[in-house]
């Protein structure tokens, strides 16, 4: 949701330029600030920052996306697989990427072709077998389990469109992540003959789509050994949200996934389905994370004007949250877990926004919900790790340091 | 730069006395705010706050002043090297310390009496050599060479004048630190055999000049084993210094230092030269540090209208840096590396401002450049050790932790 002013907004940003009465509410009658994901300056990978703002120190917890992607696809990733975050992709016959999302393919079509690929044999002499699952459009999990594997290699996918798909390398010395990196190798190349060949792609031809005739993986990664959230604050936690990635951290963070219908991870995601799920865990639960991917697929795409609809949506959304939770007894955090910037297109280094409301917040005076408004809060400057402490002590859940 | 409120500028401090139309119109078009070099109250030493500021964390990696102020002088240091900055100064037949700075002795005498020094001999038993230079005025770099040596030692300069030469101690029980003692003690007597009798120290005193008749030295240190920049963040940086204690920190970070013919780190320094060596660097660096000590010298001094002069030189310097810099694809950043005081003409612990004007950085309402304006901006309070990170991610050259 947090960006950098643009140049084609008068120098406002996405956020300044979205009209969003509930959320200046929010900013009007709580506490603001501004947060630093992992640190000033670092650009916050979702599943780092996502961890980080449940409270997980990142740089301790963190262990590469790909285990996490895993685990929120349903998956279960045992502590010693490793897991990786997958793209379809479209490839030329020189393996340079075309479109490194093979034009956001649809769910069933890659349904279809995930479970082809399961169906691929690696040789015995490797010891090891594989789990491979789609999940939202182009996405999907895939999961190494054997002996002696390590998540120690490097990505097959080069990042950006126009550049050839990578040779996974070792990342070190260890025999594990020179096996790992002969394993995956392998594994691409075959998905790769069954992907070329494969209905699914002949019929996309026809229909002038593009077709998803490669896998690329990334994100090479173990689950993280934290302490889930119930132990650590003793709290009942649950979490709506619809991409992978961020399933995956809840669940390891002992989250209740709820599981909502319309909700797709995309713009158009149900967002009045989110809030009722949200509104309805609230019962059961005495935490609820509410994600919305959207406002970073907006961003990502460059797409300024369906940026700025998404967060009028997330407006809407949170208007019916607050309209239907008893706000004498329930404290709302509105912050993003990223800036991705609509003209760079990337991740970027620069803090985002949030604003606590709920009974005897110490409410300062700013009064609309944005990047640069609610620098001046009262929060001032925090880290992502600072803000799980921070409302848990106004629920009364955080534990005293000291006597 | 940054100092406090002093009474005799009617509680201003000289960055909010001077007169600085540059400074205030980087503030106005940029984001401001309050950068803690080292920590919060935590007064900082221009190496170790100019190591965080270009993103080397210095508590882990501060290793001493001795060893980066002799790379700075141009001396190789090796690994094994301990280096210590010295200062030639004046002292009574009892060792009492008249001047630390010997009247701050001229480049031309401080190197002759420099050579006069390289000739004296260790005894054979010692296994050990030395390199001693002359840098600016009376400063100077001493590198000890040899095997099993430490910085683990105390200095022999006791900081104020009036008090005695300090015999060098062992700061741990460690051989090495009890062998780098006695070192130093026998080199700081034979150094003082030799300037008392010297001819410029005649000549000095003929002219009524104090003699430049003891060597004091203090922050014995190694080289800092840190990653270079170039490897960190993928630029390519130069950097505009003229003493050599910053010089030292930048090369070992791997900048190219660029030499600026007039530039002696002193208030008299050729301030239009250095913006424009700046100005040039940036045609083939994709970083440049410039770096002004001047400001130091005069607090140091407790000289506080010196200190509004230099400021309002700097502001010269930065209009001409404004005026010929593609300002819609270059960042500046201005910032100061501690607090020194007029009035107690120490470094302190209160934070220094900062400033960075640049294409889409999240402009705040702060006009002025001051410590207490830059307060109040959109970066808040930051860390010397966040400022690179801060600048890298504007640039689009910061890594992303996390997927």
């Amino acid at each position: 949701m947090a960006d950098r002013p643009l140049r084609e907004l008068g120098w406002k940003t996405p956020l300044e330029a979205a009209g969003k009465p509930v959320l200046d509410q929010i900013a009007k009658t709580g506490i603001c600030g501004i947060i630093d994901p992992i640190a000033p300056g670092v650009p916050a990978g979702s599943d780092a920052a996502t961890l980080a703002m449940l409270g997980y120190e990142p740089v301790k917890f963190y262990s590469g996306r790909g285990a996490l992607e895993a685990v929120g696809s349903g998956v279960t990733v045992l502590p010693s697989d490793v897991g990786f975050r997958c793209n379809f992709a479209t490839v030329n016959e020189a393996l340079v990427v075309l479109d490194r999302r093979a034009g956001r393919i649809d769910n069933k079509d890659a349904a279809k072709l995930a479970a082809s690929l399961q169906q691929v044999r690696l040789p015995k002499s490797f010891n090891a077998e594989f789990l491979f699952k789609n999940t939202v459009q182009h996405r999907a999990a895939l999961v190494l389990r054997g002996p002696k594997l390590s998540p120690a290699i490097s990505d097959s996918d080069p990042e950006t469109d126009g550049k050839k798909v990578l040779q996974v390398k070792p990342l070190d010395k260890s025999p594990e992540a020179k096996r790992t990196a002969r394993i995956v190798n392998t594994l691409m190349h075959e998905f790769r003959m069954v992907l070329k060949e494969h209905p699914v792609n002949r019929e996309r031809a026809k229909k002038g789509l593009p077709q998803a005739n490669m896998i690329l993986c990334r994100g090479a990664g173990t689950v993280p050994k934290i302490v889930p959230l119930h132990e650590q604050f003793g709290i009942k936690p649950a979490c709506v949200a619809a991409v992978s990635l961020i399933k995956g951290v809840c669940k390891v963070a002992g989250m209740n996934l709820v599981y909502v219908k319309g909700a797709t991870g995309t713009p158009q995601t149900d967002y009045a389905a989110k809030a009722k799920a949200a509104v309805h865990a609230l019962k059961t639960h005495d935490f609820v994370f509410l994600h919305v991917k959207a406002t970073d697929v907006a961003s990502h795409d460059g797409d300024v004007k369906l940026k700025i609809e998404v967060i009028e949506k997330i407006d809407r959304m949170l208007g019916y949250v607050v309209d239907h939770v008893d706000v004498d007894s329930t404290f709302l955090a509105v912050t993003a877990d990223h800036t991705t910037s609509a003209a760079t297109r990337n991740h970027e280094g620069d803090p985002v926004p949030v604003a606590i409301a709920g009974p005897y917040v110490r409410r300062d005076d700013v009064a609309e919900y944005g990047e640069r408004t609610c620098a001046r809060g009262g929060l001032n400057r925090i880290r992502g790790v600072d803000l799980m402490p921070t409302l848990m002590s106004y629920v009364g859940k955080a534990k005293k340091f000291g006597a």
